[in-house]
């Protein structure tokens, strides 16, 4: 058995080391063009949440840049948890891209060379969802293909370092008025008793945690609205959660620092338990 | 003194190496979220072409990602003089990136961490300007700010990609039916007798090349027009050229396929031999 003995492991390309002794060459196309994609995934007590749903989504991204990637589900899988299993924390947050290749630097496809895998894994707990989290809001000017999860990031980096900036968790996007999502998460309001978030279209990223959302509030017989909303309609909602697959679920409650929402506390808490009591079945079920 | 005995050079933070064997921290950010910046210079005889205004362009990419990089341009000469001294080719292609830091992968920036140069060099000839090259029309789906010089190319990659597949040089990007630039280059045009082209906004990078071809023009009397033109302009121009650090001033005369320009080669073989000499008188003033 794997001693679970390391604070975080990283993996590049079939060498294990610690994340801060991991190396790469150079010339891998992830480094001078962020030419690749990537997923995070959750793990508790070394079992994997949704590793399926985040397989796929690495295939679509994978396909949408015409990335090669040979290796086979079941071969990643074992990777991926090797990878979880050398970290001794119970609650992990797993990370891996796949880049295109290693070689010269020339913008158009290399004739030869094999996709790279890269991951990262160490503990990360789960967020707390009790507090009303703060909000800024700021225009959207990411490229055309927000649905891709690839590893061109600087509108994510930005947007989030503006958001700690004037002490908020994150940073809500809006194309002309229209709202998409956050720089990390996804965002979604309750209205008069309505689950609501932008479509799933190129504009946002198809996370996980939201269709998890969307399924369970049709299951409780909440009603789901996947139209774009405005900002002003994101202000007026009743309640705003962000989520994504490392927080869940967040209440927001300030957005700009003007207190917001609080006005269905209720439904909020009773989706917020639904989903955890989901993870955790889903958890148990991976045994 | 340095043998030139290499035929490439690679630098990562005080390190020298062949690319192939140069290897950097996994943790670097420009690896997962291509958080950073780069230039690329022309190097003939072992001597820099235009470095004053690449520096400045670093600069300005740099401050609009807020990234810290104290080093002086002195300093950052030396190590790309010597980058170049040790490749042996007497034309050379150098390209130097700066990412943010080296840390733990959080959106945000890290509280500590400083910027990392990576450097490459190679012996890559001049373009040979005779030929009228072919372009494909494209798309612009790119972000909001294409004036910053930044390590997110997935779009640029999968267009260069896109044009080599139907045997074309380049990608005319376009944002609905409105010509920006094209995948690594700007586009200039002639149209009786004036020199035309998008303006500098945040559409397109301030192409170093296409600054000094602007220059040459007014120089010799040509008239030069900044405002921005469609695709149909573009297809009804006397002239079409593609300029760049690496390929000077190609001429197009095929778009998807379809001859165009052609009608006015005596005064485009004048700029690009006025653009030509310029360059070479620039390489021996840096004697």
């Amino acid at each position: 058995t794997l001693g679970r003995i390391m604070e975080n492991i990283g993996y590049y390309n079939g060498t294990f080391a610690p994340m801060e002794q991991l190396s790469i060459p150079a010339l891998d196309r992830g480094v001078y063009f962020g030419d690749g994609v990537y997923e995070a995934l959750r793990v508790e007590r070394h079992r994997f949440f949704a590793l399926k749903e985040h397989l796929s989504r690495l295939r679509d991204s994978l396909a949408f840049l015409r990335i090669a990637f040979p290796m086979t589900d079941e071969a990643l899988t074992a990777i991926l948890q090797e990878a979880a299993d050398r970290v001794d924390s119970d609650s992990q947050q797993l990370y891996f891209q796949v880049t295109r290749a290693t070689a010269m630097r020339t913008h158009s496809f290399p004739e030869s060379g094999e996709a790279n895998l890269l991951v990262f894994s160490r503990g990360v707990p789960l967020a707390d969802l009790t507090d009303y989290r703060r909000v800024v809001m700021l225009a959207d000017t990411r490229w055309g293909h927000c649905n891709i999860k690839s590893l061109n990031l600087i509108p994510s980096v930005l947007a989030a370092q503006a958001a700690k900036e004037r002490g908020c968790s994150e940073a809500v996007f809006h194309r002309d008025g229209v709202v998409s999502e956050c720089s990390s998460s996804n965002l979604l309001l309750l209205k008069d008793g309505v689950l609501r978030t932008a479509p799933a279209d190129e504009r946002i990223l198809p996370g996980v945690t939201r269709a998890h959302f969307l399924m369970i509030a049709r299951e409780l017989g909440v009603p789901v609205d996947e139209t774009a909303f405005t900002l002003e309609e994101m202000l007026d909602a009743d309640e705003l959660m962000i989520t994504s697959t490392s927080a869940h679920g967040l209440p927001v409650g300030f957005v700009d620092d003007k207190p917001v929402c609080g006005r269905d506390e209720a439904l909020l808490r009773k989706l917020q338990k639904a989903y955890r009591e989901f993870f955790w079945s889903s958890i148990e079920a991976n045994a």
